[in-house]
């Protein structure tokens, strides 16, 4: 179907829809309402998976919200635009983002901030701003929302303010993985933990999201990366990501901040935690040097989580810190991060293991459960 | 006595001496050592006391070492100096530092750390590096060092990294408070919070190193300071240090993190900790506001104290980091200091609100117990 045919329609078409914790995802024939005041609908062509999706659907340490739409790491087209969007037209190549930047508020404002007042990511949140109500239905059942992206369908709507337009020459198959975990991984190591050139960086998991930001480490010019992981699996692929060494924590009877600190006279002088485990954000902290060591957090924690570490840590001139999206803005500054993937500073299929059509979607979550993928492209055509 | 006729000899002098945990200080006639090799034996002219002195002294959540000197901030003149001292000469006006600067540790030639390698702070320490005893005896029972300086004694050995040269026409009886606690607070706005010209400000405790905290924050240009303190007595003297609203927490049914956050529309820019009570530490790190709040903790914590928050805290783009001595370097950046207050840049007189004899020192415990000095001069010399 053209733009024009079906702009103020609403639209059928597939989605996979979550309808109960863990439970594997069902195609579906969904109902699309067209986009609302401030609002974009938006045809997926490529989504992939990212370990916060997981993390909401087995709904564990987090609120469950079901029947839910998931899905926030994708490339697409715009079908049609809402009153007022001035910024996006049908047509358009864009990759929707679980972070907004409205432009107005003090955080877009502010130079050290994207987590902007109105658009900030909110995880609980099943609806669309406008009129507090889903886009998706099912012969009258609503559908809810996902961080305001929900691309497991053909169809999305999204926040103007939560879409980036890119370069319309750029590969929607492979840049799709920069509307998260590799932007993400990439500004968490470039934009929060900045380590100097010949320093030492330990990256806290070896999924994509670390393994980008062992990246911009790289990129740095750390001179070491020493990769954590509790899957030895990942030690092989993260070779091709400029990680140096590896720690598996469970080789080792003591604590691997204490195991960091002996191979490292003292501690790293950065850390970024990958994982979204409470230990290993404690151990990212405690293992960096004391003096000049910064930690940086990335990892989602469960809502009943815990940081607690002894003061004297902090006490001893160590810095934590946490990033969303790598502390990029992701209207403002997702096209220049695409631009470097079509300028050949930054890779990124060696981020992209697998590939499956949208009907084997549930694949793609195995191969993450099981630890076996990076990142799996879902084509939404096939 | 002159310099040259005590130089490598005994010093017999007063000091006054900690027997026990929490017991009054008693004067005692001390044996004082000769400097060993990178050491200076100084004669002390004023001292002031430290909540740290209190702390150790209380010893309640700290490691108990009697019998000890206290006193750490104080000024002087070198009265000898061990082998291989060459930086310092008998007659130099000093002010000597609880932590050191060897000026050849990965620290010292940092531009971040002052955290020396060789000479950091070390409370539990109670006797000299180069061989392990104490220069002080009674009747050759040796008395305890503390943080390396123990300038509650007319005369006191101290490691060469741990002094700081300063402008001979600077008033010592001022300027001995530069020595910590004014420095500190100072240094933890100045050169680790940084707030930006317009900003917010909380500082959490109202003695002299948070009033330095907030004397910084104001030169800064930060338009709102505000003090948090649990002793209301405290809110009319910090008018005259640029506090512009106080809050104390005993006013409040609620966390004092959410009070400010009400106060300033989300949390403060910066927060800067001056109590030592974890629960200001934990408040402190909470209040400041999501996407550019840095929090920076000063505060000397108990032994068994848990730093504990929930890890969205750190992830929605907070910072927590801690400073010794305001991130100074003694050696290095003391003397600088100095000269701010030379250039009335800097005021130390409100900061001095009692001056007791030596004989009386007694008195500036109880003057900070009740919470009604900031600093208390000790003359030795009366
Ligand atoms: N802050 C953000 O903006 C943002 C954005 C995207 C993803 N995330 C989060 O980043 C994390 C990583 O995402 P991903 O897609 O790369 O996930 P992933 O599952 O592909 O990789 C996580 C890796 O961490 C390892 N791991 C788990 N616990 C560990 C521990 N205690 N110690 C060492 N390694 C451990 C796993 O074995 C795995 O290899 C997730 O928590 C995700 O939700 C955050
Ligand atoms: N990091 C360093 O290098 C360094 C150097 C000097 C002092 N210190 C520490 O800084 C702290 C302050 O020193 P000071 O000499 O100004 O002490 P002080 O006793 O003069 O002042 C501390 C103030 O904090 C207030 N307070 C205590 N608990 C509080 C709470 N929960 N909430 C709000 N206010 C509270 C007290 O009422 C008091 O007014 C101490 O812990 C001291 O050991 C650290
Ligand atoms: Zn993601
Ligand atoms: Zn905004
Ligand atoms: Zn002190
Ligand atoms: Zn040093």
């Amino acid at each position: 179907m053209s733009s024009s045919s079906t702009a103020g329609q609403v639209i059928r078409c597939k989605a996979a829809v979550a309808w109960e914790a863990g439970k594997p995802l069902v195609m579906e024939e969904v109902e699309v309402a067209p986009p609302q005041a401030m609002e974009v609908r938006l045809k997926i062509l490529f989504t992939s998976l990212c370990r916060s999706d997981i993390c909401f659907w087995e709904a564990k340490g987090q609120t469950p919200l079901f029947p839910r739409i998931f899905g926030h790491e994708a490339g697409g087209i715009v079908e049609s635009v809402g009153e007022g969007v001035t910024d996006l037209k049908p047509g358009d190549h864009v990759l929707p983002v679980f972070i907004g930047e409205c432009k107005e508020c003090r955080h877009c404002k502010s130079e050290e901030s994207n987590m902007c007042d109105l658009l900030r990511p909110n995880t609980d949140r099943g609806v669309m701003l406008n009129d507090g109500k889903s886009r998706f239905s099912i012969n009258g059942q609503p559908i809810y929302h996902f961080v305001g992206t929900s691309t497991f369908s053909e169809y999305t709507v999204v926040h103007v303010g939560c879409v980036a337009k890119i370069n319309p020459a750029a590969p929607l198959d492979k840049v799709c993985v920069l509307s998260c975990g590799i932007s993400t991984g990439l500004g968490a190591a470039l934009n929060v933990a900045k380590p100097k050139a010949g320093s030492t960086v330990a990256v806290f998991g070896l999924g994509a999201v670390g393994l980008a930001a062992a990246e911009g480490a790289r990129i740095s010019g750390a001179s070491r990366i020493i990769g954590i992981d509790l899957n030895a699996k990942r030690f092989d692929e993260a070779k091709k990501f400029g990680v140096t060494e590896f720690v598996n924590p469970k080789d080792h009877d003591k604590p691997v901040q204490e195991v960091l600190a002996e191979m490292t006279n003292g501690g790293v002088d950065r850390s970024i935690e990958c994982t979204g485990s409470i230990n290993a954000m404690i151990s990212a902290f405690e293992c960096v040097h004391d003096g000049w060591g910064v930690a940086v957090i990335v990892g989602i924690p469960n809502k009943d989580d815990a940081f607690k570490t002894h003061p004297m840590n902090i006490l001893n001139e160590r810095t934590i810190k946490g990033t969303f999206f790598g502390n990029y803005k992701p209207r403002s500054d997702l096209p220049s991060v695409v631009e470097k993937y079509m300028n050949k500073e930054l890779e990124l299929e060696k981020f992209i293991t697998h590939e499956v059509s949208f009907s084997e979607i549930n694949k793609a979550f195995e191969y993450m459960l099981r630890g076996d993928s990076l990142r799996c492209i879902i084509r939404m055509d096939a």
